[in-house]
């Protein structure tokens, strides 16, 4: 089958890749449609050592399945497969269980024709949400992640740093329930999409302080901590959504003296992802920048890595 | 008087100090018993501009008030100064507010034969209470800072990293609920103490995940967050608590990947630490290293320097 599969470090589209056999408990799934993240161009740059096939943002069609139920179903996935049976796997869920594997990132992903996926990973999308919604289900998940993690009062102040792909999903689930959100950018260019979505937007502020009470950092961006770290006021919070290969180099002092809380957020839930796409509460196709062949996934991943270009879409 | 001044980066003793004038509402307190803190150390080492004399820990007796009420009681005093107007000052008292003066810090301290002081800063030591422990209420307070900020629930499983003289605070105010707490340390030199505190204690594991669900770090080192994030567990919480000069290199990925949360703690409540100290809950005479004349701190700063060293006091 067709696939597009990291190996030593390198990314190449391969037609001859073998079509993964499901294992008990697994289903088969055909890929409809599926989305480039940037944690798919960290790992192109060597953020993880997969060796094997790429992309965990997708919608699919169950080709064969244990429960025939399944078959035909229109399905999305949550990416982490825990080892069912340690304290965390019962307790918590596969996102923290040590042996978890993760898709696209330490076992085979989506960007290929074929998926073999756990039947306990998969959400049916609802009738009538077009494949070009329900592809931003993992994304958007990752978004509402902060939402479970922490209390966000209507009345806070909060500035989502990075108008990209994820960042504009982050600032619609924070602004759901009437909370003042505004986003923030380096340049006007990049601020034109949220404009166009009704988000607030402003210039990165170059005053030493500005005083919000949550900054999502969202850019992935090595600097992004300290540059949080000043934009937060005292006793705020900041969240940290980006995974990157590298150290940065942080001044913690104002973390201590302002009494800063950073919380890391990372998967998240998506049955209320799901709900939000089918009620139009989110717009999320207009982060649409292109949709290319499953055989051009190399072209595909350099447009995503442009300045400015949110989803790229990959159909086989 | 006689007063230890920080002035251009160097420290020394000046006998020829001008005796502070009290501004209105506050009070001229003789310092009886000073201590010296890990901030001190730093600020001599250049964290802070201070140009002034040093010093935040102390008990003494006010000499002149303008309530008479005041005079010959004996007091500690909390070190931040806010300026009493702002939203902060009125909303959460000073210790956020963007123009407070902090004792010792950035303004005035307490390592001289008298200070002037706000009475809204000064509390009444309880009687009986020796200055030998008195002189632990503000340190005692930072510890203290913790449970204000964070719910440690009595079954939560704590590494207290850095077996000092404010980690071995934290681990006691830490444990009282019942927590588990063990006291980590790089040496077993340094470990003799808060084992004779009755303090679980243990070397820095080496594994490369150890799994705690708190980690309060105190060792003031730049490498202390990234020591940290090895050593709390996936969802686990990081409390920082102390400030140095300079940035530390961090990889942020495992505070993204765990979902790490990390809380910056400083200033805490003096009221529940005078409490604690006086009901004897607390052992702090046990970390008095040495107490120096007053005239003698440049020898006593040294001292404080010194590894397993953990409270060395001043005496006018």
């Amino acid at each position: 089958v067709q696939a597009v599969v990291v190996e030593k470090g390198a990314v190449r589209v391969v037609s001859d890749w073998p079509c993964p056999e499901p294992g008990p408990g697994e289903a088969l799934v055909r890929m409809r449609l599926a989305g480039i993240c940037a944690t798919d161009l960290e790992i192109v740059r060597g953020y993880s050592p997969l060796q094997g096939v790429l992309g965990h943002e997708f919608v699919g069609e169950v080709a064969s399945a244990p429960d025939p139920a399944w078959v035909g179903q229109r399905v999305v996935a949550t990416i982490n497969i825990g080892c069912g049976e340690c304290a965390v796997c019962l307790g918590q869920g596969p996102e923290h269980c040590p042996r978890r594997k993760a898709l696209g990132i330490t076992r085979d992903g989506v960007f290929a024709e074929f998926v073999a996926l756990p039947l306990d990973n998969l959400l049916l999308v609802p009738e009538g949400l077009p494949d070009e919604a329900a592809v931003f289900a993992e994304p958007l998940a990752a978004a509402l992640r902060i939402r479970e993690q922490l209390a966000v009062p209507p009345s806070t102040l909060v500035a989502v740093v990075g108008p990209g792909r994820l960042g504009l999903l982050v600032a619609q689930v924070l602004a759901v329930a009437g909370t003042s959100v505004v986003v923030l950018g380096r340049r006007p260019a990049s601020l034109a999409l949220p404009q166009a979505l009704g988000l607030d937007t402003a210039l990165v502020p170059a005053a030493p302080t500005a005083g919000f009470d949550f900054v999502v950092e969202t850019t992935g961006n090595a600097a992004g901590l300290q540059e949080a770290l000043r934009l937060v006021g005292p006793l705020g919070t900041v969240v940290l959504k980006s995974t990157y290969a590298g150290a940065a180099e942080v001044d913690l002092t104002p973390l201590v003296v302002n009494e800063i809380t950073v919380v890391g957020s990372r998967c998240g839930p998506f049955a209320p992802a799901l709900r939000l796409l089918a009620a139009g509460q989110v717009q999320v196709e207009p982060l649409i920048a292109a949709v290319y062949p499953l055989g051009e996934a190399v072209e595909a991943l350099e447009h995503a890595a442009r300045p400015d270009v949110r989803k790229v879409l990959l159909r086989p």
